[in-house]
């Protein structure tokens, strides 16, 4: 493949396409525009070099009144959560101020194979985007991240430190460290300094697991016994019944750090179907700053993350990659830049001692 | 416009440019893959008479190995409320069933100018998407129907029916209609026959007015008095401050009928802080079943919405239409099909009577 002077490789021209195929360049572009214009057999030479290559007629977007792709990409794998709507928010926003038009396209749910993974993010490739805002939350996203060619702005929003592309943080382990640490100063204030905070996760993934690392620092930290952690499903029921197991081992649990607060709901539901009181008899905190936290009876304790802060800084990172590429410059630093987003703890009536 | 033997106006093709710019067709097709190799004048030229026919190299996307586009297009003007995102992924669930990928584009927001609308429609469909689902549950997805070409199947989720397209509409009325008799009903049973129902809605849009109607339908058969709608904001705390405008209000309100579930936790909450209990002191009820809304205290009386079913609905509709795109054939019965998914009240604790 080709190389830029920077030494970065750079993306298949018709002219490679034409050269794997045995095929002159105008043969390629009347494949590309009449197929039903070229014989079967170089048709079938060309779909092969076409596919081989990873070729993406990009002119042909630039070519559309617009001189180039306008278009930024969001890829991700959940749309319905609230984190990921949120993000994808905050890229729209800015992404617009930019004069970009955004789109979303979900890479194959967790759970399906590499091949169907690599199915869905080449076929939102195919729409020749101008950049890519990856939100890598999952292990689909993770390893959709691999099928991104390097020579494409992209921008990974969480997941674990890449030092080979342009990342954001979420600062998922600082923020359980700092609620957990949050509940045992106030179980010690309760002259219960000795009790464990208990915690309930959230399915898979890099988020969930920063934040279970986060709470179990503090445990070890701090010298408090280390319950096992449970994990409740997506759905609010499952967070109940979760609830309603630790509600019963009536006396042993006071203090509950859910991995996020549509959980944290749940379980201070179920904890009231056995007759508990929160927080009179158990501390409970979540995480994320859900709106619906905010009003729940009680307030939820939780840890604000800025979501929308988060995609419209996705998309300011892009921005500089995007220029590299619209003026044809070499690849600046700008393709390995990184920021952290912190959380912050907002105590609520859900973990206030009387 | 070429007609194909239907009467259906034909897309226009790389001939039609030709013959508009006054160009032959290898140029057009050296313009569209090697914009540099065409003299500035032609290719004016030739990007006029693309913008003027409205000319798609739908050509390009077949011959991206893929022998045709397998893109399925949802357009919303908005991906994070919760019906939205649960349409959205029922169309995915279906449309990846069929072999298609999904990629979802926004609408310039509600409040854009008509030409920020077109804007983003028309970059969504530069992408050669094989079908759109329009999420058509404001002013600006209203105005975006229009933008869609009759030529592309589409199929219109919510909105006002037009008997033009494919549609399924949503049963707001007949929800609204049906959640206020409820609430009624149980005034009735309180020997509260003659109070009103108030009823806190949501901002604008096709969804929200059916409601109200709804709404206004049943208190008017019951020939009770009819309070002012209330209009709360999208976010929950305006919905808690209308809780307690009404709860002050002491004695004067017996039942509220909120628009949506998030809207009904916040009225709930607001009502709590007047010192207000429901379902003791005021009935309360909600619209689309949120997961939250049935692990709520107290749990939330609500029209259930099959946003899921409608999403798989909405692309098992598309799909006749992909087919006769696909096959060459002139636009079945299936381009102008119709469905209706009707709502059910679901009975929890914040209508119970003792």
């Amino acid at each position: 493949m080709a190389k830029t002077p920077s030494g970065k490789p750079k993306a298949p021209s018709i002219k490679d396409v034409a050269a794997l195929a045995g095929v002159s360049v105008p043969t390629v572009s009347r494949y590309l525009n009449m197929p039903e214009r070229v014989s079967e057999t170089k048709r079938q030479a060309i779909a092969q070099a076409v596919s081989k290559l990873g070729y993406r007629p990009n002119a042909i977007a630039r070519a559309l009144v617009r001189e180039q792709s306008s278009q930024c990409l969001v890829l991700s794998s959940n749309t319905t959560r609230y984190g990921q709507t949120q993000v994808i928010q905050g890229v729209e926003t800015a992404a617009r101020a930019a004069g970009f038009a955004l789109s979303i396209a979900l890479i194959a749910e967790p759970g399906s194979t590499s091949a169907q993974i690599r199915e869905s993010v080449q076929s939102a490739l195919d729409h020749n985007p101008a950049g890519v805002v990856l939100l890598n939350f999952d292990e689909a996203s993770a390893q959709a991240l691999s099928m991104i060619p390097r020579t494409l702005p992209l921008v990974s929003v969480a997941g674990e430190r890449n030092t080979e592309i342009a990342q954001i943080s979420m600062g998922e382990r600082e923020g359980g460290y700092r609620v957990t640490q949050h509940l045992l100063q106030r179980l010690a204030e309760r002259g219960l300094g000795s009790s464990p905070v208990h915690y309930v996760g959230i399915p898979g993934g890099g988020g969930a697991e920063g934040r279970y690392e986060g709470w179990l620092q503090a445990c070890q930290e701090a010298g408090v016994p280390i319950p096992p952690a449970v994990e409740a499903g997506w759905d609010v029921d499952s967070a109940r019944e979760t609830g309603r197991i630790l509600g019963r081992k009536r006396g042993e649990v006071k203090a509950i750090f859910a991995g996020n607060d549509e959980t944290a709901m749940g379980v201070i539901r179920g904890l009231e179907d056995e007759g508990l009181r929160v927080p009179q008899d158990v501390l409970v905190a979540g995480f994320d700053d859900h709106p619906v936290a905010r009003i729940w009876n009680p307030s939820i304790t939780t840890i604000h993350q800025d979501f929308q802060g988060v995609g419209a800084a996705a998309f300011a990172m892009l921005a500089p990659m995007l220029e590299d590429v619209s003026l044809g410059r070499a690849h600046g630093e700008s393709w390995q830049a990184y920021q952290r987003f912190e959380g912050h703890l907002i105590e609520r009536e859900s973990t206030v001692n009387a």
